[in-house]
């Protein structure tokens, strides 16, 4: 379904090259080095290339709401999403501190709102609760996927080749986690947290909750689309979707907390090479995101303590992107500044 | 000397309330609330101001680098200059990406250089030897804090309230290593690292010169003016200075890698109240620096393995102080946002 290629490894050699021809004892620059190696071997290995950033935000409606496992309600999807369109939540100061545009989109809350700011492309008002029957169908899996890739489509046609993922969902660490367990196998109470800070009443009741409905649902997930179907939210289904369509593009995948690398494991599974696209940005507090980075072996950028999502952590990222290319760029080299190699 | 008042503590809870207002779940941005918070308590509780954030990197030569304690000779620290001043060293590009200003002040190099765009307040041609003498005299100390502090004078009048502090300097690894263990009595084995990168042999004989120079100065050590006269270097010198000048003026500190927070240490025993003014940017890979960092019980903002210096870890972290600075001015409350408080 996506064509999917591998990062150009022939470059490796080419790139590590640049940057160890630059003004600074080698290795001096620890992760930044890494970061520029990276970016050059998604954009090409001559001149790191990053083309108006957009942060997309999937928002999302999640049934297992209801058993009330969060510290919100789910009126409040609506409500921050219409706060993103407003401008006044957290992702709208980082992006703008950060110069990256936001787009958000309706991938299925409660109550549709009508707002041309909005891409509205919902799969429904929220997903079934996932410990008494599928998340959703196989069927609006699929269309999610589609439908979360028809937005990366649509930037890259006007040029953009950095998209940051982020969501909003009340009850989405419930669905993450799920999901987590599913495909990784690690019990669930390794992959389930806190949320934005639930007490440890309601966390013991999340937490069985979540092993019930994966006991409900094991036979009917051999694969990673069934698992979705079954304990996934729409809004992580179109983030999947969103992120193939990324690689495919050749993009780079800035992937904020739990909720985003959640997707990126889905759409790691489906196609094995995106992993090769994506850039993990911040360490949630939220205690199974260290397990799953862990599993995908990545390390992300930032550790600043956050557990609120929306984008946040690869808003605040952007920045280092931004200087991993000025340094691969525009440094000088020893014999361009005539100074003795070290 | 310098008159340096302690931060606003008497707006703590207003400042905590405003941060609690915000969309979002209480402490949910984690060290970005931190950020916030200090920061509305350095430039006032209604509203975070970054005014003309400007790099401060200040250069100077080290007698002990003829020791060869170091992976560079001498030279490198002049061409490094020259380099600053064309643009092509990291530093430029870390700044061009964070829309940082970079001023290079020559605090004493081996040989001065003639150029409009460098400011040179050398207090001599590179220190003496400590393993044999003592590394400047008490003059030098005090008219080179002066010299420091000139610098952020003029730069406050023109209304800059944000100071990045970088250095350069062949050697200068040996000399804050010895000036920490001087003034906190750790064991100068725990503050001696392998700056930009020596070997093994090459430490072991590092370690011992300072040893020995330490024990050699030992008793005329007794307050931390007399240490930087005995082991300290011009650049760390003027960066006590300019850091006690910027704390005086109600500024922004940002302290970058292993031998700023060497001056900040000792601006901090010269005026304690100083240390409310500090941001602590970068967790370097030199050894001594979590150490360091530890007795003066602060957390830098990010950790990416950096041994480089030049003020690189500063210019990465401004972009994080401009973010708290939008969360704390811009972002929404639940009342303005109609949202229900969570």
């Amino acid at each position: 379904m996506f064509n999917v290629k591998p990062v150009a490894s022939e470059f490796r050699v080419a790139i590590q090259k640049v940057i160890d021809q630059k003004t600074k004892p080698p290795g001096a620059l620890g992760r930044l080095e890494e970061l520029a190696f990276h970016l050059a071997l998604i954009t090409g290995p001559s001149k790191i290339e990053l083309k108006k950033p957009v942060m997309l935000v999937f928002a999302a409606d999640h049934g297992i709401a209801e058993e009330g496992v969060s510290i919100a309600p789910s009126e409040v999807t609506g409500q921050m999403v219409m706060n993103f369109l407003n401008g006044g939540a957290a992702i709208n100061c980082f992006c703008q501190a950060s110069d990256m545009e936001i787009e958000v989109i309706d991938a299925g809350i409660l109550k549709p709102i009508s707002d041309s700011r909005l891409i509205s492309q919902s799969l429904g008002p929220g997903t079934a609760n996932f410990v008494h029957s599928s998340a959703m169908n196989i069927e609006q899996v699929e269309k999610g996927i589609s439908l979360g890739a028809g937005v990366v489509y649509r930037r890259h046609e006007s040029c953009s080749n950095v998209f940051g993922f982020g969501e909003m969902g009340i009850g989405n660490t419930s669905s993450a986690s799920a999901l987590m367990s599913a495909v990784t196998g690690i019990a669930a109470e390794e992959c389930v947290g806190r949320g934005t800070g639930i007490d440890d009443v309601t966390y013991q009741k999340k937490l069985e909750l979540i092993e019930h409905g994966l006991a409900k649902h094991r036979t009917d997930m051999v694969d990673v689309k069934q698992m979705l179907a079954a304990v996934g939210g729409f809004e992580i289904v179109q983030m999947v979707g969103a992120m193939l369509a990324a690689a495919e593009c050749g993009s780079i995948i800035m992937v904020d907390g739990f909720i985003a690398t959640t997707a990126a494991l889905i759409a790691s599974k489906i196609a094995p090479d995106a992993l090769g696209y994506m850039i993990f940005c911040h360490q949630s507090e939220e205690s199974g995101h260290h397990k799953l980075l862990a599993f995908l072996d990545v390390k992300p950028l930032l550790s600043l303590n956050m557990r609120l999502g929306e984008g946040t952590g690869a808003a605040l990222a952007l920045p280092l992107l931004k200087a991993a290319q000025a340094f691969y760029n525009d440094m000088a080299s020893f014999s361009s500044a005539g100074i003795e190699a070290v």
